[in-house]
């Protein structure tokens, strides 16, 4: 395997971008090496297969999708209450919104790994690993309710990243006077999350 | 365009199926005439484009994913309370089960919905007839909870039923003594719909 990494990163993004356009079968390397302005055959030196790639795709949208540690620092100086669980919610939602390629990139991997177990298997493993990691978080950090708020939070968010990114106008004024994702975000928090 | 209603039908689902097996992008007429198994150019004759085709079965899947009418008669027997809406969703939920190809052809529609903008706004206007259509229905019905309390919990079950449909392990034991679907399902409702 070819061992730079600044080319092996800027494949893995041009593969982010070719899932979002293209969709799962778009996915060759081929495209890759098209999307990435590299020669044909770049890209099957630094990946051992379509799998591979996926896997690495995967690895890195963690990264890319992950709070700003000084974004997320200054939050959590704010009480421990639910408002601040919005504030994170608010703030998640901001990541996937001004990163849509890089989301709409993970929503075509859940599709495609209802056709490739070994994708599912590993997606599983992260998906699952990011929302114990939630867990572990809302617990340490003595935020309001247990696993099982975080559980219903994630799936309302979950829920909310999906429709915002495919179908905005679905929720757009639907509730009069609740704008969308923000105010909405407040609400959704507000039913799901113990005051204390 | 040819009339033959039972092979309109049938064209119809095997778009789907291959929207489902697929993706978006492999959803060609000539894929569709094989998976229905009728000579290559007969979709060309039911369908005006692509579009019309994906049109066609948004139509479709909003029947065949409908409540069995027998089923909602019986469901709504029942007092107009918070165990009424856990039955309203589990019902929903078996019904998406069943019907997994219909319900992941669906998500790939909203994928490929962000790549084609005709397809995004007749799309948005289906989907959100059917959160309207819930919102009244549960209205009429004196369900407990207002359109919010719809509204949040349409997104609860949309994040639900994509997580199960893909990485259903991933919800798995997650919360100890909660099975998933139905024992989640019911948390979900306890947390989001007030208790009358």
């Amino acid at each position: 395997m070819a061992g730079n990494p600044e080319r092996r990163a800027a494949l893995v993004d041009a593969g982010i971008e070719v899932l979002a356009s293209e969709g799962a079968r778009g996915l060759t390397f081929r495209a890759v090496d098209a999307r990435a302005g590299v020669p044909v055959g770049t890209a099957s030196n630094y990946f051992t297969g379509r799998d591979d790639l996926l896997r690495q795709i995967d690895t890195r949208l963690h990264t890319r999708l992950a709070p700003d540690p000084e974004v997320l620092t200054g939050l959590m100086r704010a009480p421990k209450d639910r408002a601040l669980v919005t504030a994170l919610m608010r703030d998640l939602m901001r990541r996937v919104t001004r990163d849509r390629t890089g989301y709409l990139a993970l929503l075509e991997m859940r599709l495609e790994a209802t056709r490739r177990p070994p994708l599912r298997d590993s997606f599983t493993t992260s998906a699952r690993g990011e929302l114990e990691y939630g867990m572990e978080f809302h617990r340490q950090a003595g935020l309001p309710g247990g696993d099982e708020t975080v559980a219903v939070l994630y799936l309302a968010m979950l829920g909310l990243l999906l429709e915002h990114l495919t179908l905005p106008g679905v929720l757009d004024g639907v509730l009069p006077g609740v704008d969308v994702p923000d105010g909405l975000v407040e609400r959704m928090v507000a039913r799901i999350v113990p005051a204390e």
